[in-house]
């Protein structure tokens, strides 16, 4: 565990979401809110999804990297970008990169699903493997900065990307009325801060709570300790939210949110099958973990009118977590 | 083969499809229209998927049958209402009839997938199974229907139905602009039939392609031979696709559509997991013939905007036909 102090960090505000919004705007799509009167039913809340599986590159961190790569200037641009990341950052900064038509350069588990490494590369970015480790990532990160001078845009300990991410929940707000609360899922904790930003600026009274895999439940175990706890390479289906929390999101996520909830890998894989059942929509486990922890806790739901942030759609369609293969 | 004529059938107006529009819409979703810009590059097209997999009960067919079922009389709706479905009209049916709080008794091939069945009980529908043949079935409902006195609802040979299945493409005019062409699977034709009866009189100049299983290209043939000709127990992944044409379906078919389009099982399969990787969505296989048709002739599609329409999402998630098992 590590306790994370930075007096110096740069703290974005509903300035730069409105700026990162306009910026954005002909890069990613509005995404549209669905419902399911049978989870409406089955949880006794009006639940509202929030379809970043929808979003190009089929996942929210394209607001993030759009913000960044569109915010630099046109000499940083040439040099191109550079990250590390668990998938979506990767291949959503390699689409950015790609809008642009600058280089974006990726570090990836070399265990990463083999759908994220194809989007990537398709996308135009290049990737170069680490160990799935928090550690090993950071060390080949430094490697790639150190030789190309690339732009890091760090998949979410970054004002850029935060802002970008707040977008999100600025959407979700103009698309239904009245919320009560919103829910998103809780790795890095980038969506969960750029939530944050938003509705503590537009929508005070609405209640954030984030959810996270039982088996990588660094962030709960922060929120009650009350400083960062980082795990190295903890082990979930959930792949998009193994890593740590950093100063930046902790900011976020120690003023503003309600509490942290967590399920276990099979609420997580059943409740992710259900979406696709019910809902028709190709989501990844990452993005389940929110429907798993309200199907746990439905007295904190019962009754109102809750956002559901669905994450992300990249999933290996040849090996889903419920088949045994 | 057989040839049919029948000179008294009703065939449906638009008129009726305004009346079935308004009598239908408490208890149907405006599906969304979405696009890919991958498919589009793959394809030369652009193209406009009307998805009815996002509609109650994962179905286009939930239109035809509310409209069947609301517009009875409360007399007839008291003694319920019957039919026979390879799937997604049975369970359409039952979510209509369980909508007005009537009895729903639906014949169903044994071999039909279990999360159709599943979901007709959901509903509170009725089962009695049939072989997997069309003579079987037909058998099999008589019997029904001398039992009860139930008011039949056929899957797509009734011009309610008809009109109902037209609200689809209504809605699809109204969502895009400028479409060249709209192409629909064509099983028993109930949804092109509605898709020519709507675009024969709003927009005449959209040409309509059908697109069909090779495996059961009855319909196709029909088209060339100028007379129906019907298979019994066709074999094909695209499980809604089976039935054969009837004389009111014959009647939109010969009429207004432009040509019949096939593809192989093997397209069929990696359209659909196209469609589940790029757009994730989760459409079933006799949804994803339209698409595989596009990219086998893409010189009829090239630089034209073409409607999709996407019919339904019921596919057992444990039996995805590109895993071998």
């Amino acid at each position: 565990m590590t306790r994370t102090t930075n007096p110096t960090m740069t703290i974005p505000t509903y300035a730069d979401v409105l700026i990162a919004h306009e910026r954005i705007k002909p890069y990613i799509h509005k995404t549209p809110v669905l419902t399911s009167r049978f989870l409406n039913e089955l949880t006794g809340a009006e639940l509202f999804f929030k379809c970043e599986n929808l979003q190009k590159a089929a996942a929210f961190k394209v607001r993030g990297a759009c913000n960044a790569v569109f915010g630099l200037s046109e000499e940083k641009a040439k040099i191109g970008v550079a990250t590390h990341s668990s998938g979506n950052h990767a291949l959503s900064l390699s689409y950015a990169a790609g809008q642009r038509g600058i280089a974006a350069t990726v570090v990836m588990p070399r265990t990463a699903p083999q759908a994220k490494k194809d989007a990537v590369i398709g996308y135009g970015g290049t990737i170069v493997e680490c160990e799935p480790s928090t550690s090993s990532r950071e060390a080949v990160f430094e490697q790639v900065v150190a030789k190309s001078g690339a732009d890091f845009v760090h998949p979410y300990n970054d004002p850029r990307v935060i802002a970008g991410q707040a977008t999100c929940s600025k959407e979700l707000i103009d698309q239904v009325d009245n919320l009560d609360i919103v829910i998103a899922p809780i790795g890095g904790g980038g969506m969960i801060s750029g939530t944050c930003l938003t509705l503590s600026t537009i929508a005070p009274d609405v209640k954030i709570y984030a959810a996270e895999p039982l088996n990588a439940d660094d962030a709960a175990r922060s929120f009650r300790a009350g400083y960062i706890i980082a795990d190295d390479a903890p082990n979930t289906v959930a792949d998009g939210l193994k890593v740590p929390l950093k100063d930046l999101t902790w900011h976020f996520v120690k003023n503003h949110v309600t509490d942290i909830l967590t399920a276990t890998e099979d609420e997580i894989v059943a409740a992710m099958k259900l979406v696709w059942l019910r809902m028709k929509l190709v989501i990844e486990p990452s993005s389940a973990v929110t429907l798993a922890t309200i199907l746990k806790n439905p007295e904190l739901f019962k009754g109102k009118r809750v956002g559901i942030i669905i994450t992300g759609g990249n999933v290996d369609l040849d090996k889903l977590p419920w088949m045994n293969n």
